[in-house]
């Protein structure tokens, strides 16, 4: 395995408005949360938050593409979202690797999503197996 | 509220091709695993494996649009990939409350995907707060 233990990694994703809109083309979910302004607005919010599953379509990106190997899989994830995402946000994503289990050719990630406020909207981890 | 303790859910999910095309032109996710059908057999898998994501997209809907209420939105998620699932399967979602808290208005659910030979492959559990 070419991935090692405190390996770092950064990138940066913006939540475009094809993003947005594809997502809920692709998935259907039109909940007001995410289409109507004024229901955010009346919860609380800025304006429309962006859907939390959206960063993990950035997971899979991170994964499946900024990794030094790609027989790779994801066995597990967990995500907590902790701050609302707005549409056109720039989100750096940082991960570091926190286990790697050569016995099972597992490898853990922990990793943040920061808005340009530098706070951070999730975090969580993943574990991914490495295919032989 | 009007979700309680051990209420069920299900849904019907397919992978179609707008599915799985559209997740990879919204987040470029190429892996070979997901796009190349000789790495995927190479690998031990009968065809191009989808995406784990994809099913999350399918949380986000379920959460969005198939419960009682709409003024919801997700706190956390966990999910264990246990099987691959291919282009054109037919999923069935469960899931079942699991927690009632409402003094931080929040529910917690566990889920299930199946495929059609009743093969489990993906669980998890997700936490929604009720947004007053």
């Amino acid at each position: 395995m070419n991935i090692n233990l405190e390996d770092r990694f950064e990138q940066k994703f913006i939540v475009s408005d094809e993003i947005y809109q594809g997502f809920i083309l692709l998935f259907k979910d039109k909940n007001p949360l995410h289409t109507d302004g004024a229901f955010a607005m009346n919860k609380g919010f800025k304006s429309c938050v962006m859907h939390g599953n959206i960063l993990n379509g950035f997971l899979s990106f991170f994964i499946g593409e900024c990794l030094p190997q790609k027989n790779v899989i994801i066995h597990s994830e967990e995500i907590s979202y902790k701050n609302a995402v707005y549409l056109y946000d720039e989100l750096i994503f940082t991960a570091h690797v926190t286990g790697v289990f050569e016995s099972v050719s597992a490898i853990e990630f922990k990793f943040n999503f920061a808005n340009s406020d530098s706070k951070t909207v999730a975090k969580g981890k993943i574990q991914i197996g490495i295919l032989k």
